[in-house]
């Protein structure tokens, strides 16, 4: 990821070069999205163009297109395309020492749907989270499906991928940071921790949870109070539960 | 719904039951479960019936089929089926007072998607909600696609259709209930209210939150604090995060 202040090689706005990049390479396209509000002829015959070959196309806030076009001139159209780019763990706690914040970084182990890790992302994004640690293997890439469940929040949020995720605990660790696994039932509850500090979260897939061989690499496990007797939260509404609990507590007062 | 310790009309279970039901009325069938682990030609064939006419079959932990047959003899396979039996504002009302706790009710302002609502649901069930109120009109009722996202939830909390969202607001407000409407940025931070009474929650649609008559109509408004300067949170994942803080005051020392 580039400047958070610039727009990303990932984005293309405009008419024109958005009419082009949809006529030459389609398949490539994430997501089109069209400011709402926007009535124009032009923006009407790429949309028509998009949609002919198979491009998604969705409106969004106005404000939302500005900011991935990073304010400049977009007439209303702005897509996604291009592979995802990924940055390093050190990028994330970098960002985290440029904004003078203790580093809360959310690491997903085995998150399979990508409609969970673009909602997770998208929690990330909104509730200040530096970054999201995603595994390269067993588990959903940013892929056009998790950048559209983001409702584009991908192209904002620094997204680490990595080879092994438990030397990436440890890694994080040795940097300061204590690293907590959600599991149900397990742990010490959520608000009872004190996660005014460097955090990581470890959120793991719905019903299997975070596996025993990455809890145990971590700091200690947490568990959200649940009343239910048989279901449990979705892996994406746990996830969101602990970063709002991180926010609430470094905003307490 | 009946009592929530005995299956619902709409639970189907067994072999032989689920068999009929889906060769006689498939359409009425919203979802199958079948039990994780289940080994049986007979169920297998079933599953082949329900594919063959269009029923969408999931594979469901055991404890769950379980606790939908009621704990008689499942064999490994329910079905969710029949419409959807509505309850009232009173009868969510009374499972509070039955369980001796302040209720807590939310309330839907305009969701129609039903993804966000089973979502919704779902969460209520977990974090202990009594129960979840949704407008007849201009929103998404109960439908197999909210059941589905719901992960089961629909057959174990009380849901109640309303014709009019302000008039059920009054009552509860008449009857002792604190409710409180989100809204990005307005009203009191979400941690900072008391929410250890009876209280309602008002979530509103993605996108354009909670309706201002409808708001208006609250004893007060809350927000929950974000960092993400463009998009906002899903409207099930604010609705989550507002019960897990209700159930975190609850259950404080």
């Amino acid at each position: 990821m580039t400047d958070a202040d610039e727009p990303s090689n990932r984005i293309v706005f405009g008419v024109r070069p958005v009419d082009e990049l949809v006529r030459a390479r389609p398949r490539e396209v994430s997501v089109i999205y069209v400011a709402e509000g926007t009535r124009s002829p032009e923006v009407e015959r790429v949309v028509q163009t998009a949609k002919e070959r198979g491009v998604t196309v969705e409106i969004r806030a106005r404000r939302l297109v500005a900011e991935m076009a990073g304010d400049a001139v977009h007439q209303g159209l702005v897509a996604v395309t291009g592979r995802f780019r990924y940055v390093t763990i050190d990028d994330i706690l970098g960002a985290a020492t440029q904004a003078n914040e203790p580093p809360l970084v959310v690491l997903l182990d085995g998150i399979t749907d990508p409609h969970n890790l673009g909602a997770i992302i998208r929690s990330a994004e909104v509730l200040g989270a530096h970054g999201v640690v995603i595994p390269a293997k067993g588990a959903a890439p940013v892929t056009a499906g998790a950048v559209k469940a983001s409702a584009g929040a991908t192209e904002r949020v620094r997204i680490a991928e990595v080879n092994n995720l438990m030397r990436i605990i440890d890694y994080l660790r040795e940097r300061g940071l204590t690293v907590l696994a959600a599991g149900a039932g397990d742990g010490e509850r959520l608000d009872r921790l004190d996660l005014v500090g460097p955090v990581g979260l470890v959120v793991g897939s719905e019903g299997k949870g975070t596996r025993e061989a990455v809890a145990r690499r971590c700091s200690g496990r947490f568990h959200i109070p649940q009343r239910g007797t048989v279901s449990s939260l979705n892996a994406s509404v746990a996830a969101a539960i602990a970063l709002y609990e991180v926010a609430r507590q470094r905003q307490r007062g």
